[in-house]
């Protein structure tokens, strides 16, 4: 049983699997793709959105595209941020991100993930936005990560904060490569083709009532089921607990797959999410025992 | 009838549908891309392959990586290339090849695409290297977007000097969004997933033996198919012979779909694929009249 990835515990959209098949049975992909997914996920977001080839191209495109001379990164976080800066070739700075705020100068960039990645924290709407307040102050900009926003009640920052997500994770689908950048972005950062044609038709075939469904059907579960299992595990290990479908727990095991973080400085800590519930008790099990 | 873009005109490799198929059927797409395709294009192009989503990503990255101040772009070329040096903040010199040689400064990248899109020009291997010392000696580098060599009988510059391509081309599978960067790469150009599962999926399942049949049996096509529809339009056209599947004609019409090169600053001039021979005498048709 693996609980080590963050993927959607509910699984992918119904009509999801179909409409990729049909999708491959028509040979969509001996075509160029024609973007056609962003009109469904602007409706599905309420906002402009423009598509990348998952939310790493998206991340290195709207990062390079700011042009920032350092990147701040609230740490922990998701450990890619780190080669995308090394790629870029822009220096990074760790630290709890009122430090950071604090020491933001002109030409840094601050990127959050928020909700975080691994820890499940999350800052409302308007916290954002003064948090974009604040370091543009400093002559400091933002760019938020808001890959896992869709599994909390909570409102994007777009337009008026630069956003970048996934929808991998909602989707449960992260073999499509489908990620985005929320807004108006600059004409230069859009390529002429962003995403595969199959995860384009299926998308755009799918609609954005379905997907609208799934994000409620998505965010009832993990309501009931994050606490269910965080209170269960609490009774026998540290819980930092978390309104998301993963959180981070002191302890490790080797009868379920779980995420160790030694990698981002915690060791001892591991990240583990939640699945079906019949699934969730064997990792309840694992944990605490008989 | 659609002579404009400049797929393989053969098609895909026999079995890939059926592949691409099998792969949505087993919903690979659920899981993380494993990068296993680059095992096989190991094999096929006898060196190391590092995926992309397309060679636009590909591009971005290498030359991201490469953090030079200006890009050189012999011209006419691919259009899109702009496009990623506005991106990343780069300014642009146009010119012919050999005064872009000699204008060349420390911190210029020369990006050439070998075989040209859309002249069809073809520089041999040695020519390349040559042309990759020269730049050297300016303090200057080169980076070779191959994503049309495989339709010529010419051997690759990797890994003397850096090579992006796209295999959207040769496979005739642009939705796919398949690119690579040959030989070894810098450790942060490599993105944890750097393809689609399905794509992944039908590339390693395909094998290398098959999609070597595949180029040749291209090669042999573009061979003989070139020269007959360039000689018959260059009757009644202007044509720029080319040894690849596209060339450029003097001309336009609007009985077939041609790429007209205004945007390149070519007025008047269009460019032409070819496509299956009874496909290839409407163009002949459309150009030459009755």
């Amino acid at each position: 049983m693996d609980f080590s990835d963050n993927l959607n515990p509910i699984g992918p959209p119904p009509g999801l699997p179909e409409l990729v098949a049909e999708a491959a049975e028509r040979g969509v992909y001996l075509r160029f793709p024609a973007n056609l997914a962003e009109e469904v996920l602007a409706q599905y977001e309420g906002i402009e959105v423009v598509l990348f080839n998952g939310a790493t191209e998206a991340l290195t495109a709207m990062i390079a595209a700011l042009r920032p001379k350092r990147l701040l990164l609230p740490w922990p976080t998701y450990s890619d941020y780190v080669r995308i800066a090394g790629l870029l070739g822009l220096e990074v700075v760790r630290g709890d991100l009122s430090s950071l705020v604090g020491r933001a100068a002109s030409g840094d960039l601050l990127l959050l993930c928020n909700p975080n990645n691994p820890t499940g924290s999350v800052m409302g709407r308007d916290e954002v936005l003064e948090l974009g307040r604040a370091l543009e102050a400093r002559g400091a900009r933002l760019l938020v990560d808001e890959s896992f926003l869709d599994f909390v009640r909570e409102e994007s920052a777009a337009p008026d904060v630069p956003v970048v997500k996934s929808y991998g994770k909602i989707l449960a689908a992260p073999g499509l490569r489908l990620g985005a950048a929320l807004g108006r972005v600059r004409p230069d950062v859009k390529s002429p083709w962003r995403v595969n044609s199959l995860a384009d038709y299926a998308i755009y075939n799918i609609g954005a009532e379905a997907l609208k469904r799934h994000r409620e059907a998505t965010r009832e579960y993990v309501a009931a089921e994050g606490p269910r299992v965080q209170e269960a595990l609490s009774r026998c290990v540290e819980v930092v607990k978390s309104r998301l479908h993963f959180f981070i727990v002191r302890g490790w095991t080797d009868k379920v797959k779980v995420r160790p973080l030694d990698d981002l400085g915690m060791p001892g800590y591991s990240r583990v999410s939640i699945k079906r519930r019949e699934e969730d008790d064997l990792l309840i099990r694992a944990l605490c025992g008989a």
